[in-house]
């Protein structure tokens, strides 16, 4: 049997979108999602702030063996989308298992910066 | 049901609040927490030093399904802060489950360094 | 007896060879095995893309009691190497418990950027 | 009853002292240690090489209700001590449970990089 590659429902406390760029790389986050599975699993995104109730459900599928790096500022659900130079937090739930990172490049003060960490999973 | 989303206690060995900044961004660090309850959590932050007892039971709040990027420089528990360019760690323990990530901002020398990863629970 | 260290089968969704370069440091990313048995692992690693079917089952070995740093363009398999400036994700599978942490060192915009994180594992 | 807050064995296997630095910050790394225990925990710290065999139990103290960040290059064992410039893995063992997490900072080429991970831990 194979064994189960990931889990349903990933969490990401800390999102961000920067709201300034130097140089030629563009500020931005990706949550880089990773399906083993033949088949396509459908995401249900689901933004969380500070101030606000969430923005539930984004739809987004990601095809069978093949990874999709997300850029979170092309999120969108009846037109509306993450705002930038927000903190906000995100979950995302798959029906079927996924393995998700999360990693943001910052490039407002020069010229560059990186961070990455594996979401959190709950079984 | 509804699965348990996170845990009730997390830890944070990494901190330390960088005495300087340079550019327009203010280095500092920030516990992300996720509350995807209902209800309201109630934090308690413990601060844990090199060289004396800790500071115990900073008490902190978050709304339901809301989330909170704290800035551990803004802690405070009978007027005393969290001190700058000292090593430190942190706990956190919450009447609910939740979900911590951490991060840091570091412009001490140009321009812009970062760094995150999932604090650790225990369950 | 002795504790099993680590886990067979690790994942990192997000995985980017930069294809620039600034000073005297290369962009490059890093899968960094850690390997306490006594006898050789047999890895197989293989590369998830967005928009083709996976480069299947790289060979790599790490001797006993050793630590391996690999460097992801270092890997190939019949002459077909992980291409540059392309987002992909990786999947490596062990004969043997093994530790996984991935780092991506970028210095695409002056100077330099770092990130790192635990591998996924699946147990 | 207390909560058991921690593991006794702890990886990291992305170890690297970088060489160069540049302006005040100091190129470093740190493995920090949180000990919730109310007594001192002792630490027995393994370094595997790529090419060599491992060094062995270097040993290491931290005071109860404590945290240490340990500079890896104050580590040593009979003189000997973790070279620069090398890839490397860290194990520690703790004869009673701690949090583990480790940081580099990079100053290398101008001006400043960070990375974080929780360090990898088994049950």
């Amino acid at each position: 049997m194979e064994r189960r590659k990931g889990e349903l429902n990933w969490f990401i406390p800390d999102g961000f979108i920067p709201p300034n760029s130097t140089g030629n790389l563009i500020s931005h986050e990706a949550i880089c999602v990773l399906n083993c599975n033949e088949e396509e699993v459908f995401l249900e995104i689901t933004i969380y702030f500070e101030d606000r109730p969430p923005l539930k459900s984004i739809p987004f599928e990601v095809k069978g063996k093949r990874t999709k790096h997300i850029k979170t500022s092309s999120l969108q659900k009846d037109g509306e989308k993450i705002p930038i130079d927000v903190p906000y937090a995100i979950e995302i739930e798959s029906d079927l298992p996924i393995i998700v990172q999360y990693s943001r490049l910052d490039t407002t003060q020069r010229e560059l910066a990186l961070m990455s960490t594996m979401a959190y999973s709950i079984k």
